[in-house]
């Protein structure tokens, strides 16, 4: 019986250990990639390890690379962290210009080097800080790049991108992840943790994430340094 | 009077010193972007240093990041660069999976920090080593998702892809080049290069090399271990 290989962009949040615990319920053998780009909350980074431990990945590589000499977000730079602004319109300071674009660019040159036929993200649409590179329409043009630009895409129509979670709520994904045994306290959100580690309360990744605990009426894990 | 900013993807071989010659002939004001991948040639990034010193950039950022970790290919897995096999069909060993995905995928991060409006790159259709990622329909995808995924994008329809040598013959692109003044012995192309930097006169890359420079009628400065 031949395996599904799927590689998982995983970044140690709530959303990617759920994407995670799906790929392994669904019997993909997974390979974990998380990336380090010089962001704020290398806190992060611990979490991932602990995740892609707890769910059994095949392999889990961390990338390095430094976003910082480039500059202009908030999770790059030296600029604040917006707090209580997870309604406010329009695309915020936390944006990272093309993250994601990098990150899945990144997965493809793993997933090609390993022959995986998937990559699974956690990017989602609904309860999301509006940034461009979260959208469907970001996903399909980027498949199109996959296979005009690739090997594997223009031989083998693969690697094919994976978002289970991108049409769901916060308080979807927390009860599609409890069902499958995730333990959330093992996962970190936060954009602006305190220097111990301790989730902020107030920025907007803390803000959807207790707000979906409180939706899906389950008990939220985090610990706060001041809770909203 | 407005100034266009452009990025140039700087990798200090023979295109991408023609395409930045061409950027400053047409008055853009340049961003060099090069990219150390933990390729065997990092020859190469001494000789994008020595061009972006000569052609005057606004800045030269050199982004580090490690693709030996996902391996399977020549440039950057313990895999033989194939010698005198420029003309042999299929994609080559040498193929880094997802390369200029990953490369325009930062230069688009870069451009959309520094505000700039184009991103240029030496890419070429013609006299190439059959990679699929260096393909005007590869450009057109990344375009979209250019155009779908970043705030510049959607906003402002920018950054817009630059490959002036796309469909230019090597032999073209040294004529131009010359034309501008480019002194081609500051460049590097080998794959393969010997521990003292010199060019192995036989990898695809040196071949194609040599083959412009007899086409295009000029001597070639370039000093091989072991000319062709």
């Amino acid at each position: 019986m031949s395996v599904t290989k799927a590689v998982i962009l995983l970044s140690g949040g709530l959303d990617s250990a759920t994407v995670l615990a799906i790929a392994r319920s669904e019997g993909r053998v997974c390979h974990a990639l998380s990336i380090v780009y010089g962001q704020r909350h290398e806190v992060e980074m611990q979490a991932a390890k602990r995740i892609a431990t707890t769910y059994g990945v095949e392999e889990h590589v961390i990338e390095k690379l430094d976003l910082r000499i480039f500059g202009a977000s908030a999770l790059t730079a030296d600029i604040d962290v917006p707090k209580d602004a997870v309604d406010a319109p329009g695309i915020p300071v936390t944006y990272v210009p093309a993250r994601n674009t990098i990150f899945l660019a990144l997965a493809l040159g793993f997933a090609e080097a390993r022959g995986a036929q998937e990559i699974w993200l956690g990017v989602n649409a609904v309860d999301f800080s509006g940034y461009p590179d979260c959208r469907p329409e970001f996903l399909d043009a980027f498949q199109q790049v996959i296979l005009r630009g690739t090997r594997s895409g223009i031989e083998q129509g693969e690697p094919r991108l994976v978002a289970p979670l991108i049409s769901m709520s916060k308080a979807d994904i927390i009860r599609k992840g409890l069902s499958l045994g995730v333990d959330y306290s093992l996962t970190h959100s936060c954009y602006d943790p305190s220097p111990d580690g301790l989730a902020c309360g107030h920025c907007d990744s803390c803000l959807l994430r207790s707000r979906g605990f409180r939706e899906a009426g389950v008990p939220d894990p985090t610990h706060y340094a001041r809770p909203s």
